[in-house]
C-alpha cells in the first residue's frame, strides 16, 4: 500500500501462549502487511529455559537476558506472555519507560498491579494493551472500549472461565460428580493440578475486575471482587436446577447501581432460555446490557494458545494505527466511583434443604421469609413425613435480607441439612 | 484530557435512526468528551420532510438544501441515514471529494454502490464507515477489520435480518403459519407494508455482500449472491424439523472455498445446539469460523433506531482517532478473489415429499440418490399404504449432484407432492 513499515516485536515468553504468537506472526505476516501495510517481525524472544526453545526457530532469536529486549532501540514492541505479577511487572514498567509500546495477556498483573502501570502507560504516552488478558479470543475489550462508546451499559455478566465452565457443563449433561469430572478434567488438560484459581473463582474474579473497570471507567482490583467458586455446587444442585429449567453456571457480574459499581463472581441459576446458558465447554462469554443498546453477547474460545494468539496480534496491530496514545486505550479510568454494599444488591435465590415435618413446617418457614420481606416466587417439595427435600425460589430481594431470613430459618431447628443456597440470574 | 477539539457532523435525514443519532450525541456528550476529547456536535441536519422537524429539536438546525451542509467547512463528518441509491450516493460522492469523512447506515447503497464510493474514499483519503450497515448494533464490521485480522477467518454465517427471524421464531414457538405471523409482524411494524425485500432474502443478501467483502478481502456486491427467502418454508417444515430436533433460520452464508468466495442466503435447517438455533426474535447473530480462532459468535439487536445510533456513533468516534486512512477501513478489498461455482458448493439437504405405494417406492428413491453419489444421513416414513410422508436428511454433497438426484425422483412419478427442500446447517 506503499506506506509499509517495519514494527520490531520482543517477545517475553515462550510457553504456549509465546510460541503460538510467534508463528501467528509468522504465518500471517504477508497478508497483515498486504492489508495494513505493517512489516511484523519477531526480533528477540526472552526464554530463559532451554526445553522452552525449539528446534524449528532460529536459536539467535532468543535471549536470556531481558537487557538484550530493553536496550534494543529496533524494538518497538513488547509483548509480555510470561505470567505471574513480580517478572512481569518489572519488564513492563522497564519497557515502557524505555519508550515501548506493551501487549499483556496477564489478566492476574492487571487485576492486582494495573494501577500502577495503567498510570505509568498515561505518564510516558505509551500503548498498554491487554485483549488476551479477558475471554481469550473474544475482543471484549475493543468491543467495550470502542464500540460501546455511547450504548449506557449498566451491566456486565461473564462466563469468563473455561474450566469451571467444562465442569459445569459435563455435570449438566453427563450427570457426573463435581470430584470425578474435576479428575478427568485435570488429566485432559483443562484443569491444573492445583485447580484452586479457576474452582475457587479467583481467576474469574480478576477478569471481571478488569471487565467492571472498562466497562463503568472506574478502577476495580481483585481485592474489590467478592467471589465465590464452584467446589460446593453439587450433582444434586445440578439435576434440580436441571428439572427446574435452568443451568448451573459460575457468573461474573458486573454492575452499575446508583452510581455505584458492584463486582462479582458466583454459581448461579440461569434460565435456560438465557443466551448464557447455551454457553457450553471451554467456551467464554459476555453479555452486556446497556440503556441504549439494550442486550448483546460475545461468545467464543476462553483460551488456548492459539486462539489467544489472535488477540495479542490484534492488540499490535490496533498499536500501530492508533492516533492518541490513552484515547479509549489503557484503562480509561476517568471516574472514581464508589462501591455499591455487597448486602445491598438485589439477587433472587434458589434454596435447598432437607426439613422434618413437612406439614407444620412449610408454613412456619414461610412466614420467616415473610418476615423479612423476601417474596416466594415458587417452592417444591418431595417426599413426605418424616424427612422431605424442600426447594424454595425467591424474587429479587435485597442479599442482607435474605441471609437474614436463611439464620432465622435455621433457628427454627427443622431444617435436617444445611440449606444449599444459589443466586438466580 | 487536555485535548478537547470540537468534531461537526453535518447529519442527512431526520427519520429513525437519524433522530436517535442526534438524541444519543447530545445524551451521551460530556461522557464521550471525558472519555475521548472530544466535543461532539450536531452542527446542521438535511431534512426536507417539515413533519420530520420535531418541535423540542432547534428548528435552526433543519436545512432543505444539502449544500448548506456540503461548503460548511467547519464540518467534519457527514452521517447519511436517508437511504436509496441515488440521493445518497450523490451526497456521500460530493461529502468525500469536498474533504468530509462519511458515515453511513445504508447496506443497499454499498451493496450496490460500494466499489464507486470505496475508489473515491481510498484516492481522497477520507473514512468511509459504515458499522450500522451490518446488524444494526453488533460491532462486527469492527470486530472483523480490527479483531480478527490473524484469525484466518474461512466461514461467516449470519442470522442478519429481524423481521424473518422475527417471524421464524413465531412459527416455530406458536405453530403459527407464515401469512398470519406476516401479517401480525406487520401489524406491530416488525415487517413492512411491503415485505418483499426482508422475506425474500435480498436485505440479508446486501449485508451478507458486505460481510463477505469484509472477511475475504475481495468485493462481494449484491449481484453475486444468490439468495432465497422464506416465502415457502411452511409450518409443516418447521414443525418436522422441531421433530428432527433442528430449527429452520434465514442463513447468510459466506465461505471461502479453495481460495474463492462463495456468498448465499436461504433457509436452513439449523440444529438445536448450535449457538445461532438459540438467536431469537428480531436479534441478529453473526458466526465467525476461522482456522486460527475455531468459532466466535456475536448477537445482539439488528434493528431499532436507538440500538443502531449507538454503532453510528462509534464510527463517528473510530474516526477522530485513526491514524492512517485506509488501514483496516474501508472495504479493504486488496484481493480479487474468483467466486466458487454455487453448484459445486457442498451442502446437506434436507427433503421431504409425498409417495406412493411406500414400500416399492423408497428403494427406488434410495437407489436414484445413490446413483448421483448422493449419500442419505436419515429417512423417516410417516404413514403407510395409498399415500405416505417421506423425510430424507443427505450428508453434504455438491449441491449440483443433489438436485440431480432430485430430478430424477420426480421422473419416478412416485412423488404425489411436489419435493420441498431446504439445506441443512
Amino acid at each position: 500500500m506503499g506506506r509499509d513499515r517495519v514494527v520490531r516485536i520482543g517477545l517475553l515468553g515462550f510457553g504456549t501462549i509465546g510460541s503460538s504468537v510467534y508463528r501467528l506472526i509468522n504465518k500471517e505476516h504477508d497478508q497483515i502487511l498486504e492489508g495494513t501495510g505493517v512489516d511484523l517481525r519477531v526480533a528477540k524472544v526472552l526464554e530463559i529455559d532451554p526445553k522452552k526453545r525449539p528446534a524449528d526457530v532460529p536459536e539467535g532469536l532468543f535471549t536470556a537476558d531481558f537487557a538484550d529486549i530493553l536496550n534494543d532501540p529496533d524494538i518497538d514492541i513488547v509483548v509480555e506472555v510470561i505470567g505471574g505479577t513480580t517478572f512481569a511487572f518489572d519488564f513492563l514498567d522497564a519497557a515502557m519507560r524505555a519508550g515501548k509500546n506493551v501487549v499483556t495477556a496477564n489478566k492476574q498483573l492487571l487485576a492486582s498491579r494495573g494501577q500502577s502501570l495503567f498510570e505509568l502507560a498515561g505518564d510516558e504516552g505509551r500503548h498498554l494493551r491487554f485483549e488476551a488478558a479477558v475471554a481469550g479470543a473474544i475482543p471484549i475489550i475493543k468491543v467495550m472500549r470502542e464500540s460501546m462508546i455511547a450504548a449506557g451499559i449498566k451491566t456486565v455478566y461473564g462466563i469468563v472461565n473455561g474450566t469451571t465452565n467444562y465442569i459445569l457443563t459435563k455435570m449438566y449433561a453427563d450427570e457426573g460428580d463435581y470430584a470425578d469430572i474435576l479428575k478427568k478434567a485435570q488429566e485432559l488438560g483443562y484443569a491444573e493440578a492445583d485447580p484452586t484459581a479457576d474452582v475457587g473463582g479467583g481467576d474469574a474474579a480478576a477478569k471481571m475486575a478488569i471487565l467492571g473497570s472498562i466497562a463503568f471507567h472506574s478502577r476495580v482490583k481483585l481485592t474489590d471482587v467478592a467471589y465465590e467458586g464452584i467446589q460446593n455446587v453439587t450433582l444434586g444442585d445440578v439435576r434440580y436446577a436441571k428439572d427446574l429449567g435452568f443451568v448451573v453456571k459460575l457468573i461474573g457480574a458486573a454492575r452499575l447501581i446508583d452510581g455505584q459499581v458492584s463486582v462479582r463472581v458466583f454459581p448461579a441459576l440461569v434460565p435456560e432460555q438465557h443466551p448464557l446458558a447455551s454457553i457450553n465447554g471451554a467456551n467464554n462469554a459476555v453479555f452486556l446490557q446497556g440503556d441504549e443498546i439494550g442486550e448483546i453477547m460475545l461468545m467464543g474460545p476462553g483460551a488456548g494458545g492459539q486462539q489467544t494468539a489472535t488477540a495479542v496480534v490484534s492488540d499490535i496491530v490496533s498499536i500501530t494505527n492508533t492516533k492518541d496514545v490513552g484515547f479509549l486505550q489503557s484503562c480509561s479510568c476517568y471516574r472514581a466511583l464508589g462501591f455499591y454494599p455487597a448486602d445491598e444488591v438485589e439477587s433472587a435465590f434458589f434454596i435447598k434443604t432437607n426439613v422434618e415435618d413437612v406439614s407444620g413446617v412449610l408454613a412456619r418457614i414461610a412466614s420467616v421469609f415473610g418476615d423479612h420481606g423476601v417474596s416466594i416466587a415458587s417452592m417444591i417439595q418431595k417426599g413426605r413425613g418424616a424427612e422431605a427435600e424442600l426447594v424454595l425460589i425467591t424474587h429479587p430481594t435485597k442479599e442482607k435480607n435474605f441471609f437474614a431470613a436463611i439464620a432465622d430459618m435455621k433457628a427454627l431447628n427443622c431444617c435436617t441439612s444445611e440449606p444449599m443456597t444459589l443466586r438466580v440470574l
